[in-house]
């Protein structure tokens, strides 16, 4: 999950050999991952609104907000990265759980969300203002294209589980998301969701 | 599936909006895809060793052989194509059916695939003679890295069925594929599957 494109292609010398993975498209499970990304209630200040009942969280033993599985690959053109991104269900306040959301510092790159588990929105914005949302359940795949930042917010009771792949020189650029957020605010209050 | 390569990119004035569409991770259907190529017997001329018993399949109503299920998107790199293969059961002479294989016309880029139902093999090989094989089964994610060309084989009884993702100015390339075919010959006797 670099943050700088690197502006190398895969090359015949460097050949990869084949390989494949479990990955349990009912479970959302990935078998033997490379590597796990963890973010903590810790690890999202400044994310929520309601930052008193994030602190709240945090005291209350900072439990994991999500979790990333991916296999090592060459941050190369020509090579797809893939993972599978799993995301607690909860609410700070009544602001439901969800990632920190990210642009790909090549912006002109898409990523392909599969959701496998549960139940949310993918939420979207372009640099220049426009919104987008979809609706992730099982089954559902969607389609993130060139150009939009995307954040996973999970407003359902068990991890919403997606199987992403996005091209392998992407890298991730949280732009302008750390200090402006989304558009988009969902909300989960008496078991009710709804987007503002 | 176009034989040549774009050599276009994604451009921000061109943006494309987010959308979703349902891949039924448990039978493999898409959900109205855009477009479906159809491969029939008639379409693997000279692709199996025995050729009398595929005249004889396509004098017996030339059967689907395999089928790709589409989204249309843009053939620019950035963007990410997607599709489901679906390749039906059968042998022709004792050779377990299986689809054309190809290189990428960029032959620098990977492909992932997912398989969702049935079991098989993706045997593949490099221009330089090196090959290597995976199994397919249910949950089982294969990584075609680049410069390997690929050909799904079905060595079940159902149709094997995997979602696939790969870059979307890769192109389709059948190279020498079409001619010297691929090192590995997959047959199923009596039940019984062998690899030579």
């Amino acid at each position: 999950m670099s943050a700088i494109a690197t502006n190398r292609k895969a090359t015949f010398e460097n050949l990869m050999q084949p390989w494949s993975v479990g990955i349990d498209v009912i479970t959302g499970v990935m078998d033997k991952p490379d590597r796990t990304l963890v973010r903590r209630a810790s690890d999202m200040k400044g994310y929520y609104r309601d930052h008193a009942a994030l602190q709240k969280l945090i005291a209350a033993g900072d439990p994991v907000h999500y979790e990333v599985f991916e296999k090592e690959l060459p941050e190369e053109y020509g090579h797809l990265l893939l993972c599978i991104s799993k995301l607690y269900p909860g609410t700070v306040g009544d602001e439901c759980f969800m990632t920190k959301g990210h642009y790909h510092t090549v912006a002109g790159t898409g990523e392909v969300y599969l959701c496998l588990r549960g139940e949310g929105y993918m939420i979207m914005k372009t640099e220049d203002g426009r919104t987008n949302e979809q609706k992730f359940a099982p089954s559902r795949m969607v389609y993130v294209p060139p150009f939009w930042a995307h954040r996973s917010v999970n407003t359902g009771d068990e991890p919403l589980i997606s199987f992403c792949v996005y091209p392998a020189d992407a890298g991730h650029n949280y732009g302008d998301i750390e200090k402006q957020g989304f558009p988009q605010k969902i909300t989960r209050r008496d078991g009710r969701v709804e987007m503002r």
